[in-house]
């Protein structure tokens, strides 16, 4: 049965399950930009291709891959839900420039510069300097924007992030963050950021895991649109939209692994500390895939036009989607 | 038969043959730092040592691997070379710290915390910014001081050089540069640099790659060895050795693959330039292994006492040895 309105989640990275599936088919969502790689290189990330290779060939009546905007439509059309794959780190492509287009031939269609820390090619919000974009960064840059996958500077600090959208011809996006006017966190955007990004046709996907939100897990509906209404008001409603880093069903030992890799002997807690470790429940308002029209009905409830609702929903996504993921 | 003096030559990176393996005999060289990887990660490091194993076991009578301090002390008495491993980038540990035990386990005595560019753990010196160490180099740091792997800061840039420098708990070295003083090249090193380096309890050994040299090609054993005296007198002639930067018969699609390794689909010309893109020939002074002797002279006509010399032309690389590959 086809969607009724289209609602695209710009990252997941859920412990992913026919459980899962389905609610995403409860939740009438038609896309949904997986991370299949925090730290993985190479052949770990085929590696977890070849687990989503097995997932879509069991789940085919909820799930495929999508490799454009216009599997977006198909997965509305036919009520699935199209997967798309993305990095949260340039690890993937490990030291070779020649790996981008192979991950994009493989159906990769974001990559993160940077996650946390310092990579080849940009700086992580963790690190006290920030250099900016670096000398494999400008030639990466320039490759992914000739293949059409997108840069992602979700966990990029900030000069980086603004050098990374001035080299980028093409648009690029803020995955999963808030801004840092509503909620100062490490890994929220500073206004000169999300002016940048949004001037230059970027997109902001707004988090819903609970260190990003106002009040943590016990953030309000009403708190969150709220800041989308201001984000709105700041930078034009047509480059808002979900992204929702929902990390549902992983246990803590993942968000430990997301947070040290191979890099760390001692604990990171990132975001997080030594007495509160794991991963924050989310609030009772987004608790999975069925919960995106709780989102839309708070929308309304700050005032949002039918049209813009529409847009923060899924369309804005769908319109980048477009421009973004083909090659020039 | 035994070798008079003792020579050791910390840095090389030659097509390696029995040639060379008898030039290095002939030359009375004890020991010897290779190069090993310089773009290579874990797997092919690996691979690399394989083919070193393999010439270990068809040359027996001329080279051995070293491991440590008392194997140069063995070499000496058996007219043999010990032949030590090293990296000029941290690209055999890729992402994870717990390689670094690994390689040296394996026979790493030297790693590079960068080569030129951005790394995990520092920055290089041709990229326009530096931002000093990393999260991951400090812990990388640590590790290295722990287990006995020395910091190589070679190729780095200034700040990382100093933060590196300053963050070791046991002496650092330079393997292969030359003081900036005497010739303004982008990879020979500052004062402060050097002088940090020493007050450390550091070594320096200095180049004999052409690019490197006041003059180049055409550098005469005079200048060279006056750059030598001049260093001696600011720094103290037991931090300085030899680390010729050696890289006999090698093709030029060699250079370019140490300058561009698989970060660059431009081709970048490092010290090199268009018209003058491949290895520069060496001084007819020091073609090989079998010209040390030349340089020892050199030391005595620039007036170092015969102690001092046998410090420079080894002495001083073997007491570093003595204090720096052994666990904590």
């Amino acid at each position: 049965m086809a969607h009724p309105t289209l609602v695209i989640d710009n990252l997941q990275y859920a412990n992913w399950s026919q459980k899962i599936f389905q609610q995403m088919n409860e939740g009438g969502v038609s896309a949904v930009h997986v991370t299949i790689a925090y730290h993985e290189q190479f052949r770990e990330t085929v590696a977890n291709m070849k687990a989503w290779n097995l997932w879509f060939e069991q789940f085919p009546d909820l799930i495929f891959q999508g490799f454009d905007a216009k599997d977006v439509e198909r997965a509305r059309e036919e009520g699935r839900t199209a997967i798309f794959f993305g990095f949260q780190n340039p690890s993937p492509m490990e030291d070779d420039i020649g790996l981008i287009e192979i991950l994009h031939r493989l159906g990769g269609r974001f990559m993160q510069l940077s996650y946390n820390n310092q990579s080849f090619l940009a700086t992580g919000c963790y690190e006290d300097e920030d250099p900016g974009i670096t000398r494999f960064g400008k030639q990466a840059i320039a490759e992914m924007n000739r293949v059409g996958m997108v840069i992602d500077m979700s966990h990029s600090a900030e000069r980086s992030t603004l050098e990374a959208i001035e080299l980028s011809t093409r648009p690029i996006a803020i995955t999963h963050a808030n801004p840092h006017a509503w909620h100062p966190a490490l890994r929220n955007k500073s206004d000169a950021v999300l002016k940048a990004l949004t001037q230059a046709g970027g997109m902001l996907g707004f988090s819903l895991y609970p260190h990003h939100l106002k009040g943590g897990t016990d953030c309000t509906l009403e708190s969150f649109c709220g800041a989308i209404a201001d984000a709105a008001q700041a930078y034009g409603a047509e480059h808002l939209g979900i992204g929702s880093d929902l990390c549902q069903d992983q246990p803590d030992s993942v968000v430990t692994w997301m947070r040290n890799g191979r890099w760390s002997k001692e604990t990171d807690y990132g975001e997080g500390s030594a007495s509160n470790a794991g991963f924050p429940p989310q609030p009772g308002w987004f608790r999975d895939n069925r919960d995106f029209g709780n989102i839309s009905k708070g929308l309304v409830n700050v005032g949002f036009s039918e049209k813009e609702i529409a847009g923060i929903m899924g369309e804005n996504w769908l319109r980048f989607y477009r421009q973004a993921f083909s090659p020039i």
